[in-house]
């Protein structure tokens, strides 16, 4: 890459490095952040044109809730890069600007993933999508949904109706793509088009299937970008050039995101890692006088509202799965770089001060990633700031950077990621529960009584016998792998044919790491049947057509979650068989097996749909979110908790584990003086 | 497959085989038709309604003609199987019915293949897609030719702009497909569309790329059938159950081809081998006195009729290259059996009598699969409706019964293809003679003087030295061939993914034989180019640039199309020689890579887009047809021009050789009585 003229200017007094000559976020960051070790008390409130805008996003939310969960949506236009005019909460007093529609609230009609669906999403509200709108995506444009059921078999059918699998993004989209939006403010979107344009005349020329997909995917990533610069120009900003302030570096950085979710209503749209790269520019600007400190935080005070105020048009049943309407900003702050220096900047307590700035809200998901090496100060704030608002989630960076360095990002809750590199094909999960029930009864469900799985041969007799239910189940978990795996390569494949994230994969590079995701759901039923079998003795009740739909379990045994190996090596045992049998498919794209277990909120789904279980479980209820124990079987506390789930090989479990609990604040320590339990809930993070 | 009620009705007489078990339209022929030996005497005129719609469509030429060349289009509604209710020419008294939009002669709109070419296929013609249309296709579907060019690398697109390839199917639809229209007629849709469910439901379920293309294509087949049922549904027919009658079985057959018409605007949509399929039911019929002959020749009449108004919207440059407005409703007639008994029926005699009835048309393409094997008073009325009517094409059935049996017919002019059984990737061609310069150039265009070519070592020196010319041609032509066979990768890898054939590839088998077609102009001035370079001695004329633009030719030299083994060998040798360069290249769905020697009609452009020749043929003169001799070059007469052509290595172009001749009736016989002169036809086409 060349500079000229207006780049000196916009990179006046930033370190040269080789991100002047390639694309190269890092390199730009790690030659140019400034480690903050202080604390809190530089922190500037909110404006009063932050109170101004944020109230009335609070009167909109308050109408939306009157209005049943939807103020108002588009039914005629399609949400693209270009398709609406610039829209504002308040032209005048708003620092960062650009909404989704042309009105804030209004949520967007994005039919590529699947027009039925979008379709639903507006009736579920009472709107209707423009019959000719309808026309068009049933006549002449073909979407990601129609492709996938074109080619699922029934069996992955069978599969996707009896809930054993289950959350699939065939429908809607899928997520998980963190583009990096950092590269607008740095390079200014010109710069951008020429790398990719570079990368096509680079590529291979021999025409393979491969090379071919490449080869477009690049030629519509630069198409993108060019609709990105038209998409600001409506806002009245050339994002053509780098930004030249902290204020533009976050505007631009912000276009790029928007973008991303007027294309994509995936399943969870992350931010990346942002907040240390923007306080390179505050940093500048602070010492060249640009702007004041109170400015900088309204800048990202007004950012993050921006952030909040991203919704989609979804389906009662998404937001069954999903337990709500989430949109996963996730955002991920602080961290240690390779070199040992900690990566927490100023800015850093700036994005968890609009918690305060603004008031505590779910989104964006901001997640410290955690280490023993992060400055005491900021432990001790974000502490502060979880005890205050219950809105910060912890992720472990010691463990993380091992594999993905210091500049990754999470996705969704846990999925990490190193930004602009890898990305992640999303995986949903195999319910692992319901197919122990399938090695059971050899295949038939055990609520429809209809053959799903292969009718191996079912368990016979009254009570249950360990190793006969074992081999039973390693083989239908087999079984379900293979299905599982290929369901998802339909889904990827159809995707990238009818729903490419033109916009997130053109702020990538060109060679993308492609994790395949799995997940599974059930690990501590299946763990706790299994030693209920093994270890007490479970006698089967069988229906009149001989199924066995229900246990009853003589005696006592251990159970995940209570640092007790004789479960947790059944859990681990689980985890690492089944993600071994992921890894005989072939995945699309060479994409990297992967499996999670972090079902936060659809554990209650996957409850619902699968039958009595031999752990004592009855028929309906909630699995134990992600890795957790079953509700009320964790005897020994949090910290025993903890360890169980530590046992999971991590080496099998790369896309996350999550173990989700709830601290009363009394519990902290002696006193209920608040500094103290924020030590206390770092001491328990840094377990 | 298994009858119903219904189904035993339909065929009532016919004589059982596999094809009551299976889609076998081969074993139905051979089981159940009537060879006929006999001469033309049976044939009846056409009837009064015949006369009179034959009147409306001279008419209407008439006003086309005065109009411009175009007497309608459609500008708002694009084209499917089932955007038009029906359209008629005179309801009353059509026997087969269907017409491609709502009215006859009205050009329909077909963006799938380029939103760009469908416009300006319009504006050439005075007309303007709707904006509406033209943004949907811009926004929201993609076509062919938008992914094309997103994939084509600069020297693609530079060997296209210097005509060195030419004629790509990159903006329109490939053509050279031919569904099996008589499955139609034989088993309705209903049977097609449960056949295709099946191949579906037994695909493979292992998800890779190729399995889930064919399997998506497979729904798209078995859904392009049930809107053909829906489309002949408007003109009051239920085509679900198999033709009854041999109305119905010309009815139900045109629906099919209809069908294809109305989605796809192929450079060549051929119709298949149908009259010998034909002659079954009208023998039926005629044995069972259900029609008389005069009732069935008016359905061949009628049918015919509408091939001949099947119509695309095309542009002026499309135009040139094929020297008009082609269809290539190629139908092939006749060729013998490979159990030895000829196919001539009745019907193949009723087909050709069309051009009586009629008149003289070029369209569709009657094509006789001629063998020595024929029948004599077939032949002889052969002949005598080539004197009469110059429209009767011959193809030899002996050479190409050899690889594909006796159910293939030609797409285009002479594409043979096992009907539902095999297509072909249409290729355009290279410009051999173009590369000859470009070898003599290092890479220099002779005409816009850029550098397209690899910058090879130019020839030095005054006079060209064969074997150092032979050599550098090799390179060169090393070279073409890797650019053009990944650029037809390129085109049919997203002629698949935006304009796939639907219904036509919904009337083949599930395994499909994929010919991957090339094609070479310029034979015969490249071998007469190298021919003077070795036997006689070619002087360089350079510009002031140094660049070779004109030769001169000092003695003389042996010219192909003289049956002169000195020249004939480096014909053969260049066939051979660039046919297995092609092999050498990855050829997208494994398709078998063939090539074509028959420039019928684009060789002007080619001569246009060619300098200077060292044969001595002059800057933008026409190459000569396909195979033919250069003009006026043949002294020896046509027998011997074919005798140069038949040595040929058909095995490196199996998609066809043509070669191009007319005879002056007088020439044919001493005397001009008609019978002798068609006898010597016949005799000529046994060479």
């Amino acid at each position: 890459m060349t500079f000229n003229a207006k780049w000196n200017d916009a990179w006046d007094g930033f370190q040269a490095g080789k991100w002047n000559k390639e694309v190269n976020l890092r390199d730009f960051i790690q030659l140019n952040y400034t480690p903050y070790d202080g604390d809190d008390s530089f922190l500037a409130g909110p404006t009063q044109d932050t109170l101004t805008l944020w109230d009335q996003v609070m009167d909109l939310t308050k109408k939306e809730i009157e209005a049943g969960g939807v103020l108002d949506m588009d039914t005629k236009i399609v949400s693209t890069l270009v398709s609406h005019k610039a829209g504002y909460l308040n032209q005048e007093i708003e620092k960062i600007v650009g909404i989704q529609t042309d009105e804030p609230f209004k949520r967007s009609l994005q039919p590529f993933g699947g027009i039925r669906i979008a379709e639903a999403a507006c009736e579920s509200n009472g709107y209707t999508v423009d019959p000719e709108i309808s026309r068009i995506f049933r006549d002449y444009r073909k979407t990601h949904n129609q492709g996938v059921f074109d080619v699922y078999t029934p069996e992955m059918r069978a599969c996707r109706s009896s809930h054993i699998i289950t959350g699939l993004p065939d429908g809607y989209g899928r997520g998980r793509i963190i583009g990096d939006y950092r590269r607008v403010a740095l390079y200014g979107v010109d710069k951008l088009i020429e790398d990719k344009k570079h990368q096509l005349a680079t590529s291979q020329e021999r025409m393979t299937s491969q090379t071919m997909q490449l080869r477009e995917e690049l030629s519509e990533q630069a198409r993108a970008l060019a609709e990105l610069k038209q998409m600001a120009s409506f806002y009245g900003y050339d994002i053509s050039a780098p930004a030249t302030n902290v204020k533009e570096a976050i505007q631009w950085l912000y276009f790029g995101y928007l973008a991303a979710v007027k294309e994509q209503n995936g399943a969870a749209m992350s931010l990346g890692r942002t907040s240390t790269f923007i306080d390179i520019y505050a940093e500048r600007d602070l010492q060249n006088g640009v702007f004041t400190e109170e400015e900088i935080q309204e800048f990202i005070d007004h950012f993050v509202m921006k952030l909040r105020l991203v919704k989609f048009a979804r389906t009662p049943d998404y937001n069954a799965i999903f337990a709500g309407d989430p949109t996963w900003v996730t955002e991920s702050i602080a961290g240690v770089g390779v070199d040992g220096r900690h990566l927490v900047t100023k800015s850093s307590f700036r994005y968890l001060h609009t918690l305060s700035n603004l008031g505590a809200a779910p989104e964006p998901n901001m997640t410290v990633l955690w280490s023993t090496h992060l400055p005491y100060a900021f432990k001790a704030f974000c502490a502060k700031c979880s005890i205050e608002t219950s809105s910060v989630q912890y992720e472990n960076d010691d463990l993380m950077r091992v594999s993905h360095g210091d500049d990754y990002a999470i996705a969704c809750c846990v999925s990490s990621m190193v930004v602009g590199k890898e990305m992640q094909f999303f995986g949903a999960r195999a319910n692992l529960a319901k197919c122990l029930l399938y090695a059971i009864n050899g295949g038939v469900d055990e609520k429809n009584k209809k053959q799903i799985g292969p009718a191996y041969r079912a368990v016979e007799g009254d009570y249950l016998d360990f190793e006969d239910v074992k081999a039973k189940y390693v083989d239908m978990m087999a079984w379900l792998a293979k299905v599982y795996v290929n369901t998802l390569n339909v889904i990827h494949f159809m995707h990238d044919k009818y729903a490419y994230e033109r916009i997130q994969m053109a702020l990538h590079d060109r060679e993308v790491k492609r994790y395949f995701a799995t997940g599974i759901a059930g690990l501590s039923v299946v763990t706790d049947s299994l030693s209920a079998i093994k270890y007490a003795k479970v006698k089967c009740i069988r229906d009149e057509d001989g199924i066995v739909t229900d246990y009853e379990i003589e005696g006592d045994f251990p159970k995940f979650g209570n640092d007790d190996d004789r479960a947790d090596e059944i859990a681990s045992w689980l985890v690492e068989t089944f993600m071994n049998m992921i890894r005989q498919h072939h995945t699309y794209r060479d994409g990297v097996p992967t499996t999670s277990i972090l079902t936060i909120t659809s554990n209650v789904v996957y409850g619902k749909a699968t039958g009595n279980t031999p752990d004592g479980r009855k028929a309906g209820e909630p699995f134990a979110p992600g890795a957790n124990p079953m509700h009320g079987r964790d005897k020994n506390g949090a910290i025993s908790s903890l360890s169980s789930v530590a046992k999971l090989p991590f080496k099998d479990a790369q896309d996350g584990i999550s173990n989700t609990f709830t601290i009363i604040p009394g519990a902290l320590g002696k006193d209920n003086e608040v500094f103290a339990g924020d030590l206390n809930i770092a001491s328990i993070l840094e377990k």
